[in-house]
């Protein structure tokens, strides 16, 4: 297969697993350790996440490179209650944090009907889907979230304070079709108000504010300023309670506390996560959910579409969807992050 | 006082509070079932929620009249999880259900750390922000939520086949400065859309679709239409989630088979509502936390105001200051509302 002369490519499974798997080895993280981290990114990379996915071996690498994010931490787990659970990720990468989070949560949620895991000590632990998932497919509802580096600024405010804190929902579906949302607080990416000025075109005033923390339709003001949180107040209020969640409960960094690893990739960040689980089996029977939630999805997707060509769906659906053709037909890698985990799978194991 | 040639006036809390108690014991609720619902009504006022406060006499009178609603329904509790319990509102007022409900979480949170209540066969049991105060005020975070009836389209889709459901957050704050969200999922309210209609004005594209489920900027077309939800699809899956979490895994209604309370009054609705409560003693000693919300809400509010006049606030900042006002100088209350509760509560107890 020659690489160098295409953008994209498509890779089976098994063989993006085990690169992957190398890489993070390679980067010095023991074989227990980058299988967690691989679990989560691979997963999202299967959802078509792709920027959330193996690409972020670039920005994890170089921190894990200059000692800004420990290799093999010594995670703790301290259960302060029969359902709760107290988390330390050490400065952990992520992902591995989070599947320490998750597991707790699972545990006690197993034993209690309903448990809590809050994290602290971590760092950014991709989507959020990747753990709704896992949770979905051993039979949890799931709330999770993550606090994040400041880009927002409070609503009526003029400087970033708070970040664009995803939050996450989960409910096991019928053979397989889980739902799941998995969302940020802003209107749209940054990404999207670049292409408008690549474009040359004006935005909606409800995506971004210019430095000032006034709307703006002009797409380079609003790069200079904040990205507007959805619903304007209700988004800037739904972003603070993730954080209080992910942040303040859990002993974490929150808000302007949260340094930036771009500015300072060297040092832990201390973001928090909070995953908290409910173990569906003890509400009905798994044929009783099964039935309801093909239900709601029937319901949802009877509505008729206002464009023809643009059927209602359910949350969760378009990542299912790719992970089944991705299974079957290869994963979509970009070149350039294909080559990356080549190159650090190939170094030395530290 | 003449409360007849003015349209709002002032009552004193004790007095609306013994006034409510005697209109919903006149309406047939015994003396504890008619505390609960006050409880949960009045607070509402307190906050300046006045549409979700004793206002609500009217719907919920008309209901009970009618046999729609039952006065003094026999509500069970069911503990299938060490923290875990459904309940069955017996399709019984909505706050009276919703307190039985916080109850039921607030005892198996304080055993377990975590808990929750999922809870049936209720109705529109108010705002949310009573309760999330009230799990505060006892030291505990909260996320509640609703649904309700049909009132949005799917994302993409042309009929209602969604509620907007409400979800609210508590997290105890420094000096009872607790932090409270509670939002439902639409944009703006219809009565916003109808304000602009009276005055001649077109609306934002973002507020409501026509009835085709196409993007509008003329009143009167969305409000034949539907409301659209805060983020676009963003909005329309937390809607889902809700109702999800609320209706499918509590047994209870879901989307399209909750009933509307105007078309059939005097059927069940069946609504369901969840809460999951945190102790936060078990997270960290109370210095901790109130250390930590303090330094989180002086952080906000330090962010330079976009216009000088309106400050940055945080969630519960106005619904707080408006209890500390009202009940220094009396809940503002509607005449009309205020005359309805004198009707009702002069009527012999049935």
């Amino acid at each position: 297969m020659n690489v160098r002369t295409e953008t994209r490519h498509s890779i089976p499974e098994h063989e993006l697993h085990s690169l992957g798997l190398r890489a993070f080895q390679s980067l010095g993280l023991n074989a227990k350790n980058a299988d967690d981290v691989v679990k989560v990114l691979l997963l999202a990379d299967l959802f078509g996440l792709s920027t959330h996915g193996l690409s972020r071996i670039e920005s994890y690498g170089d921190r894990l490179d200059v000692g800004g994010i420990a290799k093999n931490p010594d995670i703790t787990v301290e259960r302060v209650a029969p359902a709760l659970v107290k988390v330390d990720g050490a400065n952990g990468v992520g992902p591995l944090v989070g599947m320490h989070g998750l597991r707790a949560a699972m545990e006690v949620a197993r034993e209690c009907g309903i448990g809590a895991a809050f994290v602290r000590g971590s760092n950014h632990f991709g989507p959020i889907s990747p753990y709704s998932y896992l949770a979905a497919e051993a039979g949890f509802a799931s709330m999770i979230g993550s606090n994040a580096t400041t880009t927002i600024a409070p609503w009526g405010g003029s400087d970033a304070r708070l970040g664009n804190s995803p939050l996450g929902f989960g409910v096991p579906g019928a053979d397989g079709a889980h739902f799941m949302l998995d969302m940020a607080m802003s209107v749209v990416a940054r990404a999207k108000i670049r292409n408008a000025l690549k474009a040359g075109e004006t935005i909606p005033d409800t995506w971004g504010t210019d430095k000032h923390g006034r709307k703006t339709t002009d797409p380079k003001a609003a790069l200079d300023g904040f990205l507007q949180p959805i619903g304007g107040h209700k988004g800037y209020g739904l972003a603070l309670m993730v954080d209080m969640f992910a942040g303040v409960l859990s002993n974490a960094a929150y808000l302007t506390h949260v340094k930036s690893w771009v500015d300072a990739p060297d040092e832990p960040q201390n973001l928090g996560h909070f995953f908290i689980l409910i173990d569906t089996k003890r509400l009905g029977s798994s044929t009783w959910l099964v039935e309801r939630m093909r239900d709601f999805a029937q319901i949802l997707h009877a509505s008729p579409a206002a464009e023809e060509s643009k059927p209602v769906i359910v949350p969760g659906e378009i990542e299912l969807r790719n992970m089944a053709r991705q299974r079957a037909n290869g994963i979509d890698v970009d070149a350039a992050v294909f080559s990356l985990l080549q190159q650090r799978a190939t170094k030395p194991l530290s």
